[in-house]
C-alpha cells in the first residue's frame, strides 16, 4: 500500500517545512537508512569523524553499572548508525506502541538527539491514557474520557494512530503496518518494541463464550466502558472478579463502591499473592471484606456458567456463585509475537542493561520486557506502569545512540483501594521486621499502617506496607534501596514530620527502631 | 534536701524489686560512679578486662563517619565508665528534659545497656506531649489533652516528672534538683544535656506589658490553652501573628480556622524566610491570604499597643493593626544557661558526630545542640522534632558506652496548613530546577505541587515543596539526598504508582527530566 494512502504519513508531508530534517516519507527515510541495522549486535566498527551526535552523556547509576560512562562511546558498535547519518540523513526509530513504555522512549528519544526521526505507531485511535487509572473510572470518580491524555507531537516525532504493526523484519529492519483498510511498509534503523502485554483469560468452560458478552478483560478504557454499559444494561448487581492482584483489588473495590454484590474469587491462598506476605494480605483482605466483598481465596475457577448465553454464575472450589457479570484479572501475557524467533524471548523479550535486545539496534521496554532485578539480579518481568516509565526512557535515549543504563528493577507498586493502599518494593528475604505504626500520629486522627521491612545482613532489601498512605513509606524505602541503604538509614534519614500530615517515627523508622536493637543485642 | 523527700526516688524505691540492678539511690549511686566524668576527654585508658559492656555496634552511615566501626572501641576512652561497672554498679545517665531529644536519648541509651541507670528529670508535670501538634488544638481538631502522652518507664529508668535542673557541675558531674518546695542532689556518670528552647520575644514597647495576658508564646501546652482560654474570655476577633515561620504560619491558619480575623507580620521579606525561596515562599502566601489572612511581610514589629492593660492593636512597619491577640512566633533561644562555661558554647551547645560535647561524657541533642550540616559541613542549629529524635537516639547510644555516629542534620521540615504544605530539605545553591507537578494526577483530582531540587553537579542536596502532599515528596528527596543521591536518580528510582494516590511521573521525577535534559544538551 503506498505511503500516501495512511493519514500518518500525509500529516506529516503536510508538516514537511517545520521539519528540520525532512528527509522524505518513512519509505524513502528506509532508503536511507535500510543497511544500518543488519549487521547484528557483533558488529564493532568505531565512530567515524565527520559523524557528530550530540555529546550523550550518562543515565543510570554507580551501583549497577559496567559500562564506560564517558560519553558516547561505541559500546555496541554505534557505527552504522553514524554512517548513515553522515549520508544526509537522520537515525530513524519506530517506537512500537504508545503505552507508558513508547510514550517515554519516544520522549527520550527525541531528548537524545533532537534530529531523530521517530516515528510512533499506536493501534488504537486515542494518544495516551491512564490504564491504571480505569478502576477510578469504574467506580464513577472520573469519566472514561479523563483518562485519555494528549500526546505532544514536537519536532522530528510522528504519531500513526490507529495503525497496527502486523509484521517485523529485523533482518531487513522494516515493519508491515496497516490501519484496517490498507497497510504501509516502514523502514526503521532502530526499534524500539514496546507492545506491552494482553490479559490471559484461563481456559474453563465457558469463559470463551462469555468473553466481550458479559465476561470482560480490562487492558484498555473501552474495556472499562464496556463492562460498565453492560452493568447497566443487564441491570447486574452481582458481579464476579476473578484473580485477587492489584487490578482484581481495585476492580472489585470499584464494583461494590457501585453497589454490586462482589466475590473476588482466587486461586493462591491470599490477595496480592505475587507481591505481598500472608500477613500483610490478611489486613488488605479484612478491609475488603469489611466493605462487602466476599473474599474467596485457595479457589480456583471451573467454570462460567451461562443460561442462553447469559452468565448466570460461576462455579469455583466447588461451588456455585450467582452472579451477572465476570471480570478476569488473571494477569497478562507479554506481547512478543512479532519478534518470535528474530530477539532472544523467554517470556517476555529479554534486554540487557540498555534496554537492548539480542539484536543491534532493537530495544523492548515495559510489560514486554525482561529485565534484570536491581536487588536480587534475576531477570523479571515487573509489568508495571512505574517500571515501563524508566525502562522507556532507557531504550529511548539508547535508541536515539545515547548511552544509558538501566538501573535494574524493583518491581515498586502501589495499589489504592478508596484511601486503603498495599505497596511493596523490593524483594522478600527470610529476615524481616514487621511494625503497624501511623503514618500520621492517631490522635490526630492517623490510622494503622502496617509495614514490613525485608533485610539481607543490614542491608534493606524490600518492603511490603498496608494501610492509609502506605505506598508514600514504601516510596521512601525505594528511594532508599534504590541507594543501597542499610536499617541504620532507615533510621537516622533525616524525615519531614508535622502532625497535620505524619508521624514523627513513622512505620519506617519505627521499624528502623526494631531491627537496631536487635543489632545491639547481637 | 533528702533524697527520699521527691516522688521520683520514692518510687524508685518502691520498685527495687523489679529493677536488676539495683544499686541504691541516686545519691548512693554518685558514691559509686562519681569519679568517672572528671577526667575529660583527654583520657584515653583502654577498656578493661571483666568488664563486659553489651557489644555495641555502630549506628550511623558510612558517608560520613569515620570512626572505628568495629565494635565498642574506646575511642573517647570509656576505660572509666567501664571501672566504675567492674566496681558492682551500673552507669548513671541523667536525662535533662524530656522533650524529643530526651525521650529518645533515654529509649536508646536503655536499648543500648539495659543495666544502665537512667534519671530522666522533667520541669513539666506530665511526661511528654508534642508541641508540635498544638497548632491543631489551637484550630479544636484535637483536645489539647490528647497532646499529652505516656512515657513508658521501664526497667532501670526512672522519671522525675515536675523537678527542674537548677544548677550543673560537670567537674564533680552533679546537678541540683528541685520540685518548687526541695531541692535533691543527683549525681551522674553520663548527662544527655536536652533542656530545648525558649520563645524569644523581641523587645518592643508593650511586649512585655502583655505578655501571658493578650500576648503569647507557645512552646507547651499550657501555652495553647491559655491562648484559647483567654480568645474565649475577651471574646476576641482579631488576632495578630508576628513571624512567619511554620509555627507563626500554622497558628495564624489555626486562629483564621477557629473564625479570626489574622494579620501575620513578617520582618523579613516572605514566609517562610528560612526555608523557602521566595518564589516557593509565593505560593503558601497566596494560600493564605485566599483563606482570609493578611500577610504582611517586610513588616517590622514596632510596638504592642495597650489600652488599660489590654491589648488594642499592633504597630509594624508604620501601620496600625487593631487587634485583640497576639502571638509571638519570633524564633527560640537554645537554653545553654546551666552548661555555659562548662562547655563549648555557640549560640547553642556544640557537639560532635557523637553528640557530645567538649567535655567527655556530656552529650547534648536536641533544639539546645549545635551539630554539623550533612551537606554543607557546617555547624548549624536546626531546631526540629525530626532532628531532635535522632539526635537523641544518637547521644543516648553514646551516653551508654556504644558507639554511634550522628550522619548529620538536613533541617528536614514539614508544615502543614490545612491540606497544603510547606516542606523543604537539604541546602539551596544557585543551581536549581522547578517544577510544578501533581502528586496524584490532575484528571484524578490531584491539586499542584511545586517541587524546587537544588544541585551541586548532578548531586541532589536540596529541595522545597509547597502544596497538598509536599511533605512525602521531601521525605523521598530527604532519603535520597541521605544517600548522596545524583539527578539520575530523582528519575531512575522505581517509585509506586497508583493514580488513586498518586502520578506517574512525579514532581520528582518530573524535576529529574529536566536535569537530565539539560545534561544530555551540555
Ligand atoms: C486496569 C489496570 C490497572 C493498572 N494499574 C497499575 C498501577 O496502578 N500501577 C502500575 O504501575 N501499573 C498498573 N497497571 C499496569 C500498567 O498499565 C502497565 O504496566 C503499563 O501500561 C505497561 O506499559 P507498556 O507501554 O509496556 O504497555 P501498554 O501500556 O499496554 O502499551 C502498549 C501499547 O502498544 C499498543 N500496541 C500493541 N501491539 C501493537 C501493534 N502490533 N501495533 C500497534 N500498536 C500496538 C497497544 O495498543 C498499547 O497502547 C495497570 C494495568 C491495568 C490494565
Ligand atoms: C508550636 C510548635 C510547633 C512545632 N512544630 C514542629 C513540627 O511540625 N515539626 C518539627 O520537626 N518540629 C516542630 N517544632 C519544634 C519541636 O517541637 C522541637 O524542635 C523539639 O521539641 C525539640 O526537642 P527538644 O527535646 O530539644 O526540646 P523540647 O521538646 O523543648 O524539650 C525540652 C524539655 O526539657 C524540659 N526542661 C528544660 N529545662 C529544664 C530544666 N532545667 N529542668 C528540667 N526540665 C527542663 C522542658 O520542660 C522540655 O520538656 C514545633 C515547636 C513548637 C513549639
Amino acid at each position: 500500500m503506498a505511503e500516501g494512502h495512511q493519514g500518518g504519513v500525509q500529516d506529516h508531508r503536510g508538516r514537511q517545512g517545520h521539519r528540520p530534517h525532512a528527509g522524505g516519507g518513512l519509505r524513502r527515510a528506509r532508503h536511507q537508512g535500510a543497511q544500518q541495522g543488519r549487521e547484528g549486535k557483533g558488529s564493532d566498527e568505531g565512530p567515524q569523524e565527520g559523524a557528530h551526535p550530540p555529546p550523550l552523556r550518562v543515565l543510570g547509576d554507580p551501583l549497577h553499572s559496567s559500562v564506560d560512562h564517558n560519553g558516547g562511546g561505541a559500546r555496541h558498535g554505534h557505527g552504522d548508525l553514524r554512517r548513515g547519518r553522515q549520508g544526509g540523513g537522520c537515525v530513524r526509530i519506530l517506537v512500537l506502541g504508545l503505552g507508558t513504555a513508547g510514550l517515554y522512549a519516544a520522549k527520550w528519544a527525541r531528548n537524545a538527539d533532537p534530529r531523530a526521526e521517530i516515528v510512533v505507531v499506536e493501534r488504537r485511535t486515542y494518544p495516551t491514557f491512564s490504564p491504571c487509572g480505569i478502576p477510578l473510572a469504574i467506580e464513577g470518580l472520573v469519566s472514561f474520557e479523563s483518562l485519555k491524555h494528549p500526546f505532544p507531537v514536537r519536532g522530528n516525532t510522528r504519531l500513526l494512530l490507529g495503525h497496527e504493526v502486523v509484521s517485523v523484519d529485523l533482518d531487513s529492519m522494516r515493519a508491515r503496518v496497516t490501519d484496517g483498510s490498507s497497510e504501509l511498509e516502514l523502514s526503521f534503523d532502530r526499534l524500539v518494541f514496546a507492545p506491552g502485554a494482553e490479559p490471559f483469560v484461563p481456559p474453563v468452560p465457558g469463559a470463551g463464550e462469555a468473553l466481550g458478552k458479559d465476561l470482560f478483560t480490562i487492558r484498555v478504557v473501552e474495556d472499562g466502558e464496556r463492562l460498565v454499559r453492560r452493568i447497566e444494561e443487564k441491570g447486574a448487581t452481582r458481579a464476579t472478579v476473578v484473580g485477587a492482584g492489584p487490578i482484581g483489588c481495585e476492580i472489585s473495590y470499584a464494583l461494590a463502591r457501585r453497589g454490586l454484590k462482589v466475590h473476588l474469587v482466587e486461586m493462591l491462598d491470599r490477595v496480592f499473592p505475587r507481591s505481598l506476605d500472608p500477613d500483610m494480605a490478611s489486613h488488605v483482605e479484612a478491609y475488603l471484606r469489611a466493605r462487602g466483598i466476599e473474599v474467596r481465596t485457595g479457589c480456583p475457577l471451573e467454570e462460567v456458567v451461562l443460561d442462553d448465553g447469559s452468565v448466570v454464575a460461576v462455579r469455583a472450589c466447588g461451588e456455585r456463585i450467582p452472579t451477572d457479570i465476570v471480570v478476569m484479572a488473571t494477569g497478562v501475557r507479554a506481547c512478543t509475537g512479532l519478534l518470535e524467533g528474530q530477539v532472544d524471548v523467554d517470556k517476555g523479550i529479554l534486554v540487557d542493561e540498555r534496554m537492548e535486545t539480542s539484536r543491534e539496534g532493537v530495544f523492548a521496554a515495559g510489560d514486554v520486557a525482561v529485565v534484570r532485578h536491581r536487588i536480587s539480579g534475576e531477570m523479571v518481568m515487573v509489568q508495571l506502569a512505574s517500571a515501563a516509565m524508566r525502562q522507556g526512557v532507557v531504550a529511548g535515549i539508547n535508541a536515539a545512540g545515547g548511552d544509558a543504563t538501566y538501573s535494574g528493577a524493583l518491581g515498586t507498586f502501589s495499589s489504592a483501594m478508596g484511601a486503603f493502599e498495599a505497596a511493596a518494593t523490593g524483594i522478600r528475604t527470610g529476615k524481616s521486621v514487621k511494625i503497624a505504626g501511623f503514618y500520621k500520629p492517631e490522635w490526630a486522627g492517623g490510622e494503622r499502617v502496617w509495614l514490613k521491612l525485608f533485610l539481607e545482613g543490614d542491608r534493606i532489601v524490600g518492603a511490603q506496607a498496608v494501610g492509609p498512605r502506605a505506598s508514600a513509606e514504601i516510596d521512601v524505602v525505594a528511594a532508599l534501596i534504590h541507594r543501597g541503604a542499610t536499617v541504620d538509614d532507615a533510621l537516622m534519614f533525616e524525615r519531614s514530620y508535622c502532625p497535620g500530615v505524619s508521624e514523627l517515627n513513622m512505620p519506617l523508622s519505627a521499624a528502623g527502631e526494631i531491627a537496631l536493637r536487635r543489632k545491639l543485642r547481637r
